[in-house]
């Protein structure tokens, strides 16, 4: 497994894979790499004939007052963890290389307002469009067939989806399933801000997600009542719950009649640590919204 | 010389001529080829091994009231008129190919503000998000290796230069000389919507312009001023000047001391024309602003 700081260094590699008819895969991470990663790489390896892991905190999609600068970086951890994981690079540019033009004023890749004016966009105003250039830039520089993300960021996966749509890169977007802890908590590079006692407790986003599944599941249809019980369940457990949400998959929007299709999701902040997680559900035995 | 409409045919070429180490220009185009678009297809000719031209009127780059429905649409004329010219692929793709998520609420490429919110952005607005998405879409789905645009539309290089910049897009992006009529105009496709009498007063915007290169070369260095008399000249023609505005070529801003390098750029109306031009200078003999 090779490690490349360096653009042009990385373009060469796969360029040289790419025109020997190998696909190559690319998993974006910010680092901190935990099981969750692993099952993406292992995804990807899969998929393609070559891995390419991306360590890169992003500066643009974090915004004031969030957590860029304590964001751990683990590097030479991260590439231990990999080897033999079925990664072949892992390119991790410096903020020079993904910026050359600086993070100021620059050209930005903004996603439709529907899908970044909800849910976790509400309060992390700029995220999705930071994410959306960096993916595109990451699209850019290492120029994949395939690009492999988890489906916990599932308004992420949405959002880069839809770009990847809409401004035709040539390449393949794959969203993984969420990898949980034995005891349902969703795994995140977050998870080690908890102090023991929170983390005893964050599991109660996921068990408030299912809750609220199963009550669809046997036809309850009353969607503000059934959100608004998971949030007092989360208060309950010593959460401050920021949504929990009943949507469509594909727009992200409430359902409208007719879906069997449908995803909750639920955000909620634990001390210092804002916990994510999200459950897709399909409405089986004939039965719809 | 190939003409393609289908997204994976072309894919498919350029990836064989780029395996067998030739470079691919792309000149993207709306088509209604003249002889400024023709000197753009030499120029790639001369720096690629392949060229291919994109004809596609970009619905998304006109405002309501703008000329999209009356712009000339004549890909047969255009295929002739490149015909030995150096074009090895004509790329004419329709609106589905190129939207495939609709024009409607999609990811856009947003420019910094600061290069669209000035000149023909005010007159313009989403303009230029309009032509940096749909580049940015081009680059995804022609994947070439150098673009070459024409410096007539100088902002919109500007524009182009910092998307592929600030987006890490592996395209060299290239500008070329304005191609003039004898008579000085600036060949444009627009120029086929001037009346008989409108044509002959055209001309006048690349006369004021120069007008005030001339005064700037003299020492003149009252901006407000010579802008003023180009305007009034402009008006004297017959002309509706939109904008006569000096400025600093690489970001666009007004020339606050010490540039060399200089660009006068001006729009006006003619009818239901919109005329636009530029010229770019250096202040020689040691000369600054």
């Amino acid at each position: 497994m090779q490690l490349m700081h360096d653009v042009a260094a990385l373009r060469r590699v796969v360029r040289d894979w790419q025109h020997s008819g190998q696909r190559v895969a690319l998993v974006p991470t910010m680092g901190n790499l935990h099981d969750g990663h692993l099952s993406l790489v292992e995804s990807a390896a899969v998929q393609a004939e070559r891995v390419v892991v991306s360590v890169f905190v992003n500066p643009l999609q974090f915004g004031e007052g969030e957590d860029f600068d304590a964001y751990p970086r683990t590097l030479e951890d991260d590439c231990r963890r990999l080897d033999g994981r079925g990664a072949d690079l892992v390119f991790a540019p410096g903020v020079d290389a993904m910026y050359p033009g600086g993070t100021g004023a620059a050209t930005r890749v903004e996603p439709p307002a529907a899908l970044v004016d909800t849910l976790c966009g509400r309060s992390r105003p700029g995220h999705f469009t930071g994410v959306a250039t960096v993916v595109a830039k990451l699209f850019n520089l290492v120029g994949p067939d395939i690009a492999v993300f988890g489906r916990k960021d599932f308004q992420q996966l949405q959002v880069i989806r839809r770009m990847a749509l809409d401004l035709n890169f040539p390449v393949q977007v794959h969203g993984c399933p969420i990898v949980r802890e034995a005891d349902g908590l969703a795994m995140s590079s977050r998870n080690a801000y908890l102090e023991p006692d929170e983390r005893r407790r964050a599991p109660a986003l996921y068990r408030a997600l299912g809750v609220l599944v199963n009550a669809v599941r046997q036809g309850g249809r009353d969607v503000a009542a059934l959100e608004s019980r998971a949030r007092a369940e989360l208060e309950g457990a010593g959460l401050e719950p920021d949504y929990v949400s009943l949507r469509r998959p594909e727009d992200l929007a409430p359902p409208r009649g007719g879906e069997r299709q449908l995803v909750v999701l639920g955000a909620a902040r634990l001390g210092r640590t804002r916990l994510i997680d999200n459950i897709e559900f399909e409405l089986t035995d004939g039965g719809s919204w």
